[in-house]
Parts: C-alpha cells; sequence; structure tokens
C-alpha cells in the first residue's frame, strides 16, 4: 500500500483528493493537515466522507509528512514550495495540485504570481504532470506540477492541431467557461450563490494566471511562442469546465476528426466524440474524462474545437491521482475510472 | 459472474442501474431493453456511459431476458407484471423498480394505479425491497418489489418512533421535498428547466401513489392502520430527497438520539447524524446512503425526524442493486459504496 | 414628493428598497448610508441601478436622516433601535426591516437576540406592519416594525383558520422553504453556491427567531398562546418562500375555500387561488403578492395550507413600502404592483 | 390608447410580451391568440398575471386583431408572413418576434429556415428593428422584423468597431451564451431541468439561424461581406445572453473605451461600462439594457468585447415594444425602464 498525505485538505480539491484516495485499493490515507481544522474529523467537514474516512485533519508537520510515499499539496499558491524541498529529501514523493512547480521561468513566475520562487532547482526538476504529453517524464518524477484546471481543457484541445502545425498559432482565441467550484470554497460575496447563479459574466479578461501556462504547454508543443487570447467565463454551476477553442488554418485538412481520433486513440483519458457530436460538461462530472469535439463550420478556414472536463477531477484530483499511478508503476486507471453522475 | 438484464433502461433509474452496474465486480450486463431506442447504443443516449457500456439497446424480448440470473425493471408502472410470470418461470430472479408489486392490496392498487393487476398471486409472494425492514425475506426472494424514493426516505425516518410506540400514529405529517429527477426523463413542460429552477412548490397535495405505499409499510410495522399526511414538494434541482417527519409524543422519552442510532447501528447504509446536526441532501449525492436526524424542538411534545437520501440511488438504483446482494448471497455493500459527490 | 432615506442600503433587502423606491411616483430618494461603502456610487456596487439611482453611499449620520419624510432601516438587528428615538424627535417616520421593534416582550427579544431592548417606550409604540392584519393603526403610526418574511408568509397562511377557531391551535405545524437570499449578502461558506446549490436541509429546528414573532402573531389573532413547531429549510434558490403549514379541525367545516377567499377579497397583495391550484414561489418572483391554496387531503380532518410569497418583496421591501402608503395616505399599491418575472 | 394584439401568447415571449404590456400607460390589451390554449384564461396558464390580465386567449381570427392599432407575432417562424399582408391592408402596424421578416434575401430565407417566403414585396418593405442602427426607418414603419436575440447582443457588441473599420472582419468570432428560455416553452427533452441545470455545452457549431442574420446586420454597417464564426453555448439559467466577441485590430486605436462610451452615450438601452468593469447578465434581467465592455488584452492586437442581454427583454419583448414605441411617437423609453431583478 502507498501511503498518502494530504496538505490542505479543506478545499474543494482536497475533498475531492479524498474521495477517490478513500476509494483507490493501492493507497492508504495517513495524514490530512489543516491548519485551520486541526483536531476535527474529516468526516465532520465534509459529512459525504461519514463511514469512509476515519482520521481527523491534524497540524502541517514535516515529520509525519516525510513518513509518506506520496503527498499532495492543496495548498494555497507559495505554500508548497517553502515544504517540498524537505520532503523529497526525506524520500516522499510529491504531487503539487497548486501552481508553485508550473511556471518554469522564474521571472514569469514573479510576475504573475506576485512572490519570489522559493526552490528553483526543483522548479527545474519538476515535471509538468499532462500525462498525455509527458507520460515517460512523470514515471521517473520525484515532483510533480499538476496542471491547472483551464491548462489541462485547452491544451488538450489544442494539441492535435498544433503538434500538427495546421493552425495560425500567432492568435489562438480560447473562450473557456468554468463552473463556481474553480474559484475555491473561501468565503466571498462573488461565489455566494446569489450572486452567481442565473448568471454569467467574463472575468479576467485583462489576464488570468492560467494565460502563462497555457502558453507555456502550447509554446512547448510548437517549438516556439504562441499568441494566445484567454478569457474565463464564471457559470452558474458547481462543477466542469467547457473551452470553446479557435484557430484559423494554414493549409488544408481532408479529416480534422480522424487527426483528433489517432492523436488520442491510446489515452485512456481523452475520449474523441463521434463526429458531429458535442460535448457536454455533465457528461464528464465526477469522472477523469476529457471528452473532445472538432468542427469546421461551413466548411471554411477557422477551426473550432469544445473540450471538456470536470475540473475538480480531470482539471486537479484526478489528475493528480493518474500521475500518482503513473510514478508508482500501477495501472494507470486504477481508482479513477469512475462513470459520470449523469443526471 | 451474475448475468442481468434491464428492461427499460432510458429513463434516470436505468441510467442510474448501469451506472452502478458497469462498476459492480460480480455482475456482467447482458441485455438492455428499450422500445424506442431498440438498435442504437446505450452510450449514443448516455455520453457519460463511453467507454463503459458497449452493447446496444434490444427489443424487450423474453427469450433473452429469460437467460440472465436477474432483471431489473426500469419500466412504467404496469410493464412489469405482464413479464414477470414467464421470467420466474424460466427461473430468472425478478427487481422491479417500478410500483406493480408493491401495493399488497389489489384494491388499493387499482385506485392508484388504475389497472387491474395482472399477477396477484405473484403480487403475494413478491417481498418489499427494504433491506432494514425485510433482510431475511429478501435474502430467499425470487421476486422485488423495489421501494419508491419517498416512501423508502419516509419510512426510514418514522421507524425507530413507530416500532416503539413513541408517537400518536393517527396523524403523522411528512413534508418531504424531491429534486426533479423523481418525475423522469419525459419530455413536459412543467419539468422544463424554465419551468422548474427557481421554484419551489407542493404537490400532488390531494393524494400521491407513494401515499398508499407509506401507510402500507408504517402500518406493517405498527401493527394498525395508521394516519399520514404526506406533501411532496418539487425542488429546484436534480437528486435528493429530504424528507422532514412530525409526530406527538405519546409518552416520554428519555433520549431520542440514542433510539435511533442503536435501531441502524448495523445498518450500513443508514447514518444516524450526531445530536445537533441536520442531514443535507448533497451529503448522498450519487451514494447509496441514508442521513437521519431527530430533534425535539425546545424540549416540546413534537418530534421531528429530517431524512435525505438520493431518490436515484438509495431510493431506486442503489438499493435494487442491495437487493440484488443479498439475493445472490453477496457481501451486501459491493458496488454501493461510493462516496457522494460533493460538492 | 415623499423624502426617503435608507440606512444600510447594501444588503439584498436594501437594493430591493432601492429597486423599489426608484420607480415610486410618489418617491424621492434623499439619502442611503452604508458605514462599509460609503463614497462609493450606489451603482458601482449594483450595476442594476446605473441609469436609474446616481447618489452615493454615505456615512449614517442623524442630521441628514432627520430631514427625510420617512428612513427605512435595513440593517443588522440591534441598529435600528439606538437610532429611531432621536428620528422619532426630528418628525421622520421610521419603518425598520430589522427585527428591533417586532417582538413585543422585551425578555422574549433578549432571550432570542441576545440585548437588552434600547427604547422599550419606542418599542411599544411600534405597530407590527402587516397591512391585512393592523391596516388602520399603520395608517396613524410613526414607527413600524416591518414583519419577518417566515412571519409574513405562515401567519397570512394560518389567520383565517384562526381567526374561526377552526383547527386545534396547541399543535401547530409549519414547514417552510426559503431561497438562499434570506440570509443576506454576508460573505459565508454556508451561502456559497458550491454549497447551497443543488441541494436542501433543515435548519435552525431547535429554534429560529421567527419562531416567537409567529407565535406573537398568530397568539394575538387566537387570544391566546398557541404551539407551534417551526422547521425552516434552505432552497437551491436565490428569492421565495413557501410555507405548508398543517393543523387538525376541531369542527367540520363546509367550504374552507371558501372561508379563504371571504377573509382576503379585499386584500390586494393577497390572492387565494382557485380550489386545486397549488402555489409556486416564482408566480410572486419580484412582486409584493402572497398567493395561497388551501386544502382537505382526501377529505380527513388535517388541513394543509400552501402560501408562498417573494421573501425579498412581501416579505421585506414590499411590504415596507406597502406600509409607507398607507402612513402617507397614498394608494397603497402605488409603485408595488409589478408582475412577477416568469420565467 | 393603442390597441394592442398578440399572436401566439402562450410562449415565454408571449407571457413577457404581456408582463410589458400590461404596464404600459399607453397601452389597451384587446386580444391575444393561442390555437392550442384557445378559451383558457390568459390568468391560468401564466399565475404571475392573476389580478393583471383577465381576458381569455381566442382563436386567431384575422377580423379582431384587424381592429387592432398593433399587432405582435410570437409564434413559430412561418406564421406571420401569412397573416401579415390582410392585417396591414386593414390598417394595422405589425411587429413580428419571429424570424419571418429580418432575412432579406429569400434564397437565404429558404436556405436556413426551409420554406419559401410568403410575402416577398412585405419582406422587402419590412425594418430591422434595432433602433441603435435604424430608428428613423422604424418610426415610419408598418412592418417590423424584431431582431433575434443573440443577434442584438453580438450587433450591439460589434458595430462601434465595425463602423470605424477598426477590425478585420473577415474572421469575426462571436461565442454566445444563452439561457434555456431563448429554446421556448415546448415540451423536449434537451431542456428538461434535469438534462440541462449543472451543465454547459456548445450547440449549433456547424450553423445557427442567427449566423446569416449576424452577417447581414453587420455586412450592412460594414458596406460589405463579413466573415463571423459564431458559436452558442446553453447556459444552466433562465435568462441572460452574454456574446464574447473577438476581433483582430487593423489599426492602432487611442482609446476603444472612449469609441463605445461616443457610439453609445445617446442611447437609452446600451450602457457601456466603466474601464475594467465586465458585465453580468443579472444586472439586466428583467430590464430591456444591454451592457458593453471592450478590452485589449496586454495590450495586444486582439479586442474583446462583452456584450449582455436579457434575451427575453432587448432580445425580444423589450425591443418589440421599444419599436412599438418608436413607431406610435410615445417618449421611446415607456414602459421598458423597469430595474433589473438582482439579486
Amino acid at each position: 500500500m502507498i501511503k498518502a498525505g494530504i496538505v490542505g485538505g479543506t478545499g474543494y480539491t482536497g475533498v475531492e483528493l479524498l474521495r477517490l484516495l478513500v476509494a483507490h485499493k493501492d493507497v492508504e490515507l495517513s495524514v490530512i493537515t489543516s491548519r485551520s481544522e486541526a483536531g476535527q474529523a474529516v468526516s465532520s467537514l465534509y459529512p459525504n466522507l461519514r463511514g469512509h474516512v476515519d482520521i481527523n485533519f491534524s497540524e502541517p508537520d514535516i515529520d509525519s509528512l516525510a513518513k509518506c510515499d506520496v503527498v499532495f499539496f492543496a495548498t494555497p499558491n507559495g505554500t508548497a514550495m517553502k515544504m517540498v524541498p524537505q520532503l523529497l529529501e526525506a524520500g516522499a514523493k510529491v504531487i503539487d495540485l497548486a501552481a508553485d512547480f508550473r511556471i518554469k521561468d522564474t521571472a514569469t513566475w514573479k510576475q504573475w504570481y506576485g512572490m519570489d520562487h522559493a526552490c528553483p532547482d526543483i522548479l527545474e526538476e519538476a515535471v509538468y504532470g499532462m500525462p498525455e504529453l509527458n507520460r515517460e517524464a512523470i514515471k521517473q518524477a520525484r515532483i510533480i506540477a499538476n496542471p491547472g484546471c483551464y491548462p489541462t481543457a485547452v491544451s488538450l484541445g489544442y494539441i492535435p492541431l498544433i503538434e500538427n502545425n495546421l493552425i495560425d498559432d500567432a492568435h489562438l482565441i480560447a473562450d473557456a467557461k468554468s463552473g463556481v467550484s474553480g474559484a475555491g470554497r473561501g468565503a466571498s460575496v462573488a461565489t455566494l450563490l446569489c450572486e452567481a447563479t442565473e448568471s454569467v459574466k467574463a472575468y479576467g479578461v485583462d489576464g488570468h494566471r492560467h494565460l502563462p501556462e497555457i502558453r507555456q504547454v502550447l509554446g512547448g508543443v510548437a517549438g516556439h511562442d504562441v499568441g494566445l487570447t484567454f478569457v474565463p467565463h464564471l457559470m452558474p454551476m458547481i462543477r466542469g469546465i467547457e473551452a470553446t477553442l479557435y484557430g484559423v488554418l494554414k493549409t488544408d485538412v481532408d479529416d480534422l476528426h480522424q487527426i483528433y481520433a489517432e492523436r488520442y486513440k491510446d489515452e485512456p483519458f481523452v475520449d474523441v466524440l463521434p463526429l458531429g457530436s458535442v460535448p457536454e460538461t455533465r457528461s464528464v462530472k465526477g469522472s477523469n474524462m476529457c471528452r473532445i469535439s472538432v468542427f469546421r463550420p461551413q466548411g471554411g478556414d477557422t477551426v473550432v474545437v469544445s473540450s471538456v472536463i470536470d475540473n475538480l477531477v480531470k482539471g486537479a484530483a484526478g489528475q493528480a491521482v493518474h500521475n500518482m499511478n503513473l510514478m508508482f508503476g500501477l495501472d494507470e486507471k486504477t481508482g479513477i475510472s469512475q462513470v459520470a453522475l449523469l443526471p
């Protein structure tokens, strides 16, 4: 059994990790830390876990975490980078679900996250945990930067186009829509039910922290910088991201659908829908699947891709477990092949 | 492996059965019938099942169903009773998720469902599939009447009070609230999003079909007829039932909470919450759990019970699988111990 | 023109008052105070008011408020009672939408609200602003206690039964359901969209502050203390209260519907639905109407009443404007006869 | 008083027209027709109108409609064009809220709507009822084609850019999001609450009927054909459209915000938000306002515009009343200056 610890287990990413790990046949949950809830039973905060988890939140403590085989960070940005060096030193593997190890360029990191990076050498070592791009590196990694939710949906949607150099990558447009759980469980007026339900709005138009991350991923695939306009929108629902991606073809293409189907045919968690189908976010609610469709409206030169994920699963906790499975040599689908909850 | 068939697999109860059965380690899905969708791939109707179910809907056909070890009916009322005699004859076991075998008195059946019963002898044999009341009989049964959703939530909430003869059972009041999925997947104006969201209403005040069913269950527990006012309400959400139950104590009681805790201490799917906690329907979303709290406001003579279930799981498909597990001698929790999806 | 001031204009009750008052032909908005938002444009906080309100929030200031003809308090409990004496002294009339002047008994007030009352003599003078009960007194009043949202829905539903002494008033049961806006606009985890949508729960079962208020109203109507069990529930929606009320008949009654129709036939804001209809909260969304139905299921001895209001209108700001209209001798429907927004 | 008739008053556009017209001081409602509901009281179908509308639905009848000063069509596409010639002949003015008179080119009409046009000469005469473009023509018109909901939101957002020839109009991208009420009140599985809530999806990617309409409007403004990719999305809410519009600047611009502010400074129903603000659909719920923001992320060459309307008001019934006001020489804001319902 893999002994797992979770740092910061009280947010939505934390409880989702718990939901997946308690049902994972090869994992034993050892430690869940929370500064604010230390001493409380996990199930008193999350009644859905009553009967499944019987441990208490504890104070974050390097010694008990260092005894774990793997430590997940579901903490605010800037927390993991202070604790990771000691944990790696002690032999634990680390999967960070925050942004601390996602941006390779420390100047860009500081620009968007407003702090110096605490351990640039480990940042360099960290593997960006998107199995569809980096499977082999993940298997060897000690430290994983688990991708952001928007970057997961957007990148998986663009990769086949960019790998095949099919579109003008100087003017990519990603119009993304996310459920409110992406904003976390902190008390705030903006995410009250009365403020966020029955309404839709764009946000972060001038610049969202996932923009440099997506640019880094797509730039890596392209082999050069790409130009991207990324506009996230808040949806009146709990879970789910839909990203509609636009690009102008540089070259004629016979069969876009075939290119997508081929690219992802061996991927257990990317599902290219039949021609003409459009994915709904509810088709992946609670599941680790990404479903994708590609269109060329009226046969013109503009490609439209729709990509959906559950932001808390494929966009966070599920992808983290996928990475853990790869790091520990397990069947990569273990514990994350739940059917989406529909309706 | 248990070979399972589903008749009427296109409604919400059907897709929920599929979600549970595809993940059940001892079940192999053999047949799913649907008159309207015959020939279609199941996953084309329910994209959440892509990659999990690769069979097609077929025409309802006694011969192929008769080869199953167990047949689930997720059909409109009145369908199962016409097919069950042949299936039992052929040696299959049957679990009916509709109402055909729930009401023991054929006159009452006809009064509420508007049709004569097609097989009164089998009706007599049928076991009401509420494991918390009838576990041993279920283990021996060939034919199970799977309880209605409201009757499950209401009965489990009242049973400890009535078994112990604590309240005036001539004036029980059950105020129940259900998500819209209880109304099924048929096209209708009343359950359109624009009609049902952001609104609450009572319905069926003059008489709902679950009223005689609840009276039968509670009357059986009491050993005499009970008086019940049952008012269901439509909630602006997909899943979940909350039933608030009222009764006037006939006798003084020291510790109501203890009575509930004791009654259900060995039940895997009834969770009595700690004193003072109130259950939320989301704490059971997608799970087979019923969570219950009991109160005595201001120490008066009125008892208030709140009982929550997921109407599609504990109130339908999950309870059906629970019954199947009992009928086939499996660990009764097999395949139905999912953690609720929260948030 | 009536010069109106609002103290505490940043909550949902405040913005709803603004929505109604800017469209009221006899009212001129003079002052809106908010300690936290002083100096900000009202329309920067509430973009729906852009083009309708062009004044700024100001610091609460007795002098400028004292120049108003009427001052509305949309403040937390305990604020109004400290300022009202001076305002009355200065000749302003006051309508308090908080609870400060609702509970006549100061001991009961202290028990439920946890503070001593600051001006018991004015409390005695205050008129409970339910026009259907106290229309003439309201016309003469200087200070109005605007009723709570639940007390409005529950009282209007019970009044015809209790005035006519038809039911056993020692065991009344009110099962009420409210949208989340009743909890206000403060940042809190419990009312986040991700916590409150797609779920239903009871709350305050052991005792809610509206319980003594309802008991006071119904006790006043009955002429003696009544016994009431009141269980509020949180609904996954913004606006609306549905109260389902239960009572056991003491005497036989020919035509309950006629009793209701007669009682409210001259009331502009109580609508008794045709026999057999059930009210939906959406039928009053944004309107000042209360819609009511009465049932006697299966002709038994139990009466069931369903009463719906918009908690922010009839349950708060609309009823306040209704009171203002009466106090200033206007047509009482002025400015509050909007059609509900449906769908 | 203007005598108004409504043909097809049972859909969401019809009930919204009723909500606005019953409160319009210069309008008297004469006739509401509905083939399916003839003889029924309007208020029995729409309980929010109880006390406001006391007429019954009648069979569609040219004679009684011809006595109206203005007739609104809230019918399925293809109905109005068969009745309009007789009504104009009789001297009534007509406002068609369906698509019958929107597309000037009859071949394009047939391609997208699948039928021949019944009265091409009247089609030629019809004025596209977007006051911000065609105010003077509307004042003189006998027959108005009331714009579609998406075309309203998208066109108002693009007009300042295209009028000033600022962007490459060969590759416009409009990513639009609409509440479910846009799909109407017909019974259908796809718009059931259980299918449409808690989910987001694109639809009509290969071609939506509003595409040729938007192209016609923007092409008219540009003076030449424009290239547009238009992808609508279904939102889990009742009302509201948000359109995020993308374009690449052809020329450098000093102050985009100023261009928008200037363009719409005299428009009563277009509100350009302060720099940096993003519009929410709830800020226009129930109101006739369109709110717009314009951005140039990171100072690059891509412009992003967000435009929100209530699809049933500015996108349908409100714009229709606006057109009526103009046609009859009234103050154009009469009856449509309601404050949006927030929260």
